[in-house]
């Protein structure tokens, strides 16, 4: 198949159809960072443009490794330097950048929808590396690459995510891209932090641990915004890590084969236990590795259009 | 012509046959920017370091883009991140950057004479990319290029120049190169924005725009710049909008083909309305767009040294 | 020889031998710089991360120089940009952006021994670039070879540290250095800034720096961190000055052909006066020209492995 599109905004979008094409092309990618010479020369000549509203060490450092591992030049303008200080609106930063022609934004705000509205006002590719609490593909994509390298499938599979579903746009991703795929999908944290309606998504909603355990072929922790707690959605860290926290206890009611995934950056001692958070199951490093792979097929799709 | 000089310090310096020689370059690299594969094997193996004293986003990313479509390597310095916070002088700073052997400096700083003070003392080339109140010479040659892409001419035209003309480098500059060039420039805004003496640069000067605004070709509005209100230099930003803000009615008195610019960051809805930014008559993204290939010109000028 | 180490982790586990390798091989780097074409694409495809946890303009850029000098890709982080804000350990930092591929991480940390933990938990190379008051590797070859390449030897030189030696780590990978390398090292300050049994090391101390400066071949001008007088113990920056400040008054008793160094940046008028920081026996800027060559090397070597 083609893949048409000129931004990826969500997965909530996607068909399944699409998401295949960016899994078995990120599969091509990843054999290049393991090379001596982890360089491509595919994307010479292209500019991609960072623009990240929100700080992120992490996705914008994969971004920029990826693109420059295809030879393309970056940018990045992030809202503490950039002319947002002095007062100039989001579409008046995103016009002028692309006055200066770049074939790709990559684009972080704190507003849910602001990629989609810079998308509809510029001709170059937008790629929404989350948006408040609603989307963050390249997350659920490289967290989907995860699982099939290590399950050989999606379909069929029990994925079990846990922690703070309400406010996170990486649960959201997963669960639009891992039933699309055919995964069955349990969301599980305290009353407080599951949106309302969400089974409307198609997953099964779960406040007790415990149970959704065993049946997991794959737990997802979610990171614990500290924050919450003074929001009071939050008992006090020690009661959420006793209900929600994914420790070696636990395991022992998991899978032999069960995955442990996290997007990071972990709080350890809180949602994960190190000895899991390091242990036999866990996958998070893998996670980051594939993430590389897949901003390069996510560039590559994007800005050679 | 050949083009013989170490630095770029300020328009006030320059021939006419040296303006003519950097827009024709100039426009040797617009066709670049427009390519697909934007990038040229030029200025590969050459090192520009941005010392920038004070904060820009616009010009520090184009100047980037500028440098790295010609291949070059490029350096950041910012005032917030560098040695300045241990207490080294400007010119120790500069010393020691300059014993890493860079081609190019490309120096922002809040200090009128700060760039020449700095090009005395080192042997790579300087650009000023704005000093204080004084200069900021690639925003007037990129002016210059817009309305010579769109009037074919500089000569025999009429320029408006509206706003705080007292403590804009962009006006000054423009002021050198226009009247250079053969324009006629009229300086507006309220007396308090308008420097003494300001005649003896060769402009005519006016406190009422729409006496000025039926003979403009050009008319550019410079961004006002908020905390001079506080500093009781201007009325309420309300009244300034009132009386020198550029909107839809006021330009009913212009020529049907005059051309409105402004440098941006724009404060809309203060300075020029939306209707007129997003106007027509704007060529407000046509400056951005020719910043980049008037930096690539002025790069491969100094860099090729 | 060849260069079987993964890590640079402190001059003081170096081997005559090593350091003689590293300084050969900076040699033939030094000439790069001075091209006119300054890129060579030795480390094309190789990805360097710099990982600083205090700041410091001087040493990232002239480590980021050095490898786009060899077309290495380099990636900042820093402390205040990254994830370590929102509460991630050093280690699961490091972990993450090693599951992205470098090849080589170039740490600072104000902890001792920092760099020495992470290189054990990372198959990728480790250089530090200044833990704590521990070591200070990249600065102790600069220093070397800008000392080799004025007076052609190391062996039996005398060499003079003066200032603050208690927070330097400077001045003890210098110590480590110099005294394998064969010199003489007589260190000089206030009482309260010598460390006890800095003896053991290997070096002469005294507090009377009139005393050791006539047989000096090399004085080696430590930075004075001006909060040590908060701190009480210093006196008064003048009568710092006035006691250990290196002066051309002073330089009358030294060697005709002294070398007059210091790792930067300079307070001058503190430790050193400008007339003696600009004059002929200043090697300063020198020992920055060489940084980018000794890094070259470094990074030649780590990266390659």
């Amino acid at each position: 198949m083609g893949f048409n599109r000129k931004d990826l905004l969500g997965i909530q979008d996607l068909e399944v159809a699409e998401i295949e094409y960016i899994l078995e092309l990120s599969h091509s990618f990843q054999e290049i960072n393991e090379r001596s010479i982890k360089k491509v020369p595919t994307l010479r000549g292209k500019t991609i443009i960072h623009l990240f509203y929100e700080p992120s060490t992490r996705t914008r450092t994969s971004f920029d490794i990826a693109a420059k591992r295809l030879s393309a030049d970056t940018y990045s303008i992030s809202a503490s330097t950039s002319s947002i200080v002095k007062g100039e609106t989001v579409l008046d930063t995103l016009k002028n950048l692309e006055a200066m022609r770049p074939d790709v934004f990559v684009i972080r705000h704190s507003a849910s929808g602001a990629p989609h509205m810079l998308a509809n006002r510029t001709t170059a590719s937008v790629i929404n590396a989350g948006d408040g609490m609603h989307e963050h593909p390249p997350q659920a994509l490289l967290d989907m690459l995860t699982i099939l390298d290590n399950k050989k499938r999606l379909d069929g599979l029990n994925v079990l995510i846990v922690g703070d579903i309400f406010h996170s746009r990486v649960a959201r991703s997963n669960i639009w891209g891992l039933t699309k795929m055919g995964s069955k999908v349990v969301v599980c944290g305290p009353a407080t932090l599951i949106p309302p309606k969400i089974e409307e998504m198609g997953v099964q909603v779960s406040n007790r641990l415990e149970k959704c355990i065993p049946d997991a072929d794959v737990i997802m922790v979610l990171r614990l915004q500290k924050e919450r707690q003074q929001q009071t959605l939050l008992p006090s860290l020690r009661e959420y890590s006793t209900w929600y926290g994914i420790n070696a206890d636990r395991l022992k009611e998991a899978k032999q084969d069960v995955l442990i995934m996290h997007p990071g950056p972990m709080n350890r001692g809180v949602e994960i236990s190190p000895e899991v958070a390091d242990g036999p199951h866990s996958v998070i490093l893998d996670q980051v590795t594939n993430g590389v792979a897949v901003r390069m097929a996510l560039l590559f799709l994007f800005a050679q259009r």
